[in-house]
């Protein structure tokens, strides 16, 4: 039977390798497509999930979402994902259609109509959730739990302690980690070891089709800032981390990933530490766990996962020639 | 030839082993004690630090410093080092008297008179140093380094971020990390791997001499709120670390310790994580280094030149028959 | 031709007193009653306004809003307005009953049904609507503006800085003002001059019905805590201030109220000053005004005003010997 | 018998303004003049304190203060005071030397041999005094008050709600209003009443002295930039206002001013309110006043203690042909 799921991203490179597990396993029923601000602007990663579902032949409600941070202004990451969001790789003109429906309303109504609980994979910043959770609580129920790519109970990536998806909307963030909604958290700690190495990056050229290509293309792009940023580890060859894919990975296949139940606040405010997950660790505090937070991926399953997506989604691609 | 010191302290369990390592040492010329509120009151604090040394035989200007934070209420650490600040172990009356000078007034001349650069050793929060540097510019020239016990690039003990010392005062630790004077830290990084092990206290139980049972029976008292604070790790074993020790041991032996060179700034603000030092360790920031951040130490060398020490300086106590 | 109107308010002593002007002015078609928590909990400000809807005879929609502040803990008003939000003056079983819809839905479908834009009269903390902007900005365009009882451009309530109304949930207040959606801002500039005197207050109860006698009743509890925590002016005369009252008055009468339109914001922040609203006065920033402010009220034709709401309305109370 | 007092100001063009009367009065013996950086930086304040006190033919230790603000950047007002901090009016080579103590060494030691306690006026940020005072808390009882221009109970002049000198150093500031010392704050509630007229002037520039006319020329750069920031004022006429003569003026001659006694606390934090003092006119809080904050001056009599003074050092002025 189909685990029904929303997937609230920001596409971004790592968001359509999300995307692309995702489409690959007929096991999760993809009910609804949402876009957040985050690695571009709202109508660049709109489009961009647009683009990437009617390329990869998916027929999937895609809604937009909300155009800024509750508090911040938008801060973008066109460093890493490019002017135009997925490493300046074209796709064609979409076939599918925005949705009519805000992402707000769709998210509300797919979740209220839903019998039974739905997962929400989330893999950019939480505005558009934040605001459904906080504003319309009566979608609580309705949630199995969250599939959060974000944050970080050691270390940072926009700053020493904050990783960018909480960081763009912490405020937003708040209200998500306080709903009461579990959570299960891929953040820096176990995305860093969710990398592809370059023998495995050729493996995928040698696939030789048009999307592997473009895959490539992708996470070449990817390279070059992420050799840049890499977090205390100046080592090239882990440089490219599939972030977002943790997220949907975990859904289809818990068993590869390792953590712990902690009890998770995010720093809205500080004049350095703005965005951070508080992750009680030691469990100092005594208050209950809300999230489980993933620190150990067994990587060499959860590539090979990636790599047989592409490989059948290949065969899906709408007609590119 | 002498090193000459001051040395700034809140004894404090582990403030008065790091005063007998540095009393044990005759390379180090102690110039000055000062004393901060912290783990105590600062009228705990002061006369802990001339009840100690006096018990040690020492000559040594001990000199009262700051009663309260700079803008927060002051925390002590009672829990962990009992009501009186020594895990309740009594000390004969002190034969040295409090100076006449205050703390800063001291410091402020020791440094302005001293020929060369002095190093200051500092094993609590930075009320005392934070306002002299802050007021009195002058003396940094004065300063060869600070070896500081407090921070951590990774968790904290007194929230998920925080380690106590720079909790108490982060606006006085703000003045002092952004003072241009060389910092060596001593954070929980390494001072979580400077721990004295079961053996290794029975050991100095075994030196048998007053003064090795009133250590024994501090750290033992240590030991019961250590393990309940252990970060993340539940290991009774590592469970009595001397944390203000490696701060002197560093200036007598740096070899037994490794580091890196960080742009490290304190967060004053922030609803959850104030005080927390933000260690840049992935070099986004691209400012220049302020601290070295130790992360190891030799422990094996370290424990042994503690218990010297101890061996050491019991041929020194004063009648305590 | 009538003014459609939603009336979002959290009764309340003063919010009773603006739905009675509002419910004797035919002229005025209300769509839709929402509440707030703010003079008490969400549950006892609906139930308020159910049976006060229902004791002067309407037949309006109430629908219950948001229980708690975006991101600070509720703090009520009952010194003010008492254990039963209405200064423990009792009304009779509600015939009217709550809403299925939330204050949210009610709110959104109202307003994107509406023919014509709707103004919107705010008499509590501002969370329903800041969640209701945020969330869905679609509804934007059907609000002609907010006539909203909140803020001081001088002085305030709750702290010497800031009015009680945005005190409880500043964050919401930013969205608001920041929204884009034209305000009037009856703030204590103009409330605290929109009192009802003790003469007046005798011709009040002189009306002797049953209507006029509670109302009496309920400001004569308001006159204990209004005495105490009147703004520097411990005149007793002025102490029985109808804020909430301004809201309606001015969307009835605006020929009643002078004011100057500012730019104003919201401090979400600060130790002292969260919940100020930061008005602009002598246009320093050079930012566009998105608020008038009301600063001058003439006093003798809003009481008149308000006396004869009470009369119309005492011929409508439902059976209640 | 005379008053002591030391001067710590930032000229500044209502600085010097601030001297001349207290220059003019031998019934203040002024121990010292010490520079806050503020109105301009601290070398140009100092060399200002300096190039005046010489030119009125004044012998009085002038001491160079801290060069920035605890924890925010230095902003002056240079628009106000000019680049050269006095209008760009030039006076001659300062015939004074700068102390060879720092401002708060000597302002430390002079309150410390003083046998009476001393005023302390301060005109500017409060960086010294704050520093001074939590630093060398032993320096309290040698204070009889400070007699202090800078803050607002209402508005302000940096922002909607802060006055430039505690804007510049809310920390400072902080630890100034808590420290215990009796405070008389010349705010602008009625520094802005403390004007000269056009007219008077214009019996200024009559005078006819060199000194005179310094002073005119002085004032009428200072118009320029004060009608543009006038609070609300947009009144030409009441635009040079003599900030800073309050401060010394009330030392002189209290009874030209009525205020009333209230707690006042720095609003450090906010994001639009930092600077702000906080007074609690309404006294809600309950707490004891430490600040009297006054609200009235006989303007009359002000002017012409001004304008008498300017008479009287006019005939002091060093050889300036």
């Amino acid at each position: 039977m189909a685990i029904p799921v929303i997937i609230d991203c920001d596409p971004g490179i790592d968001d359509v390798m999300a995307l692309t597990l995702a489409f690959a396993h007929p096991e999760l029923e993809i009910k609804l497509i949402t876009t957040e601000a985050g690695n571009q602007t709202q109508a660049k990663t709109v489009a961009n999930a647009l683009a990437f579902a009617s390329y990869l032949g998916q027929n999937i409600e895609v809604a937009k979402g909300l155009e800024n941070p509750m508090f911040r202004e938008l801060e973008i990451a066109d460093a890493v994902h490019g002017d135009n969001g997925l490493g300046n790789v074209e796709f064609p003109e979409p076939t599918l259609k925005m949705s009519e429906r805000t992402a707000i309303d769709a998210m509300k109504q797919v979740l209220l109509e839903s019998a039974e609980p739905v997962i929400i994979i989330a893999t950019g910043p939480l505005t558009n959730l934040g605001a459904l959770l906080f504003t319309h609580p009566e979608v609580k129920q309705k949630i199995k739990f969250i599939s959060y790519m974000g944050g970080a109970a050691v270390g940072g990536n926009m700053s020493p302690t904050a990783e960018f998806n909480v960081y763009v909307d912490p405020h937003a963030a708040d209200l998500v980690f306080r709903s009461g909604v579990p959570i299960v958290m891929s953040g820096l700690d176990v995305t860093h070891k969710a990398f592809v190495s370059m023998k495995e990056l050729q493996d995928i050229e040698n696939i030789g089709t048009d999307f592997a290509l473009k895959v490539v293309k992708m996470l070449s792009f990817y390279i070059k800032e992420a050799r840049q940023t890499a977090f205390h580890t100046p080592d090239f060859e882990k440089s490219i981390r599939l972030h977002d894919l943790c997220a949907v990975s975990y859904v289809l296949t818990p068993e590869l990933f390792e953590g712990d139940d902690c009890f998770v606040q995010i720093e809205t405010d500080g004049r350095l530490t703005a965005g951070t997950t508080v992750v009680d660790y030691a469990q100092r505090s005594g208050k209950p766990a809300n999230v489980k937070v993933l620190h150990t991926v067994d990587r060499t399953k959860f590539v090979a996962q990636f790599v047989d997506a592409i490989k059948k989604m290949s065969q899906l691609t709408v007609d590119h020639n």
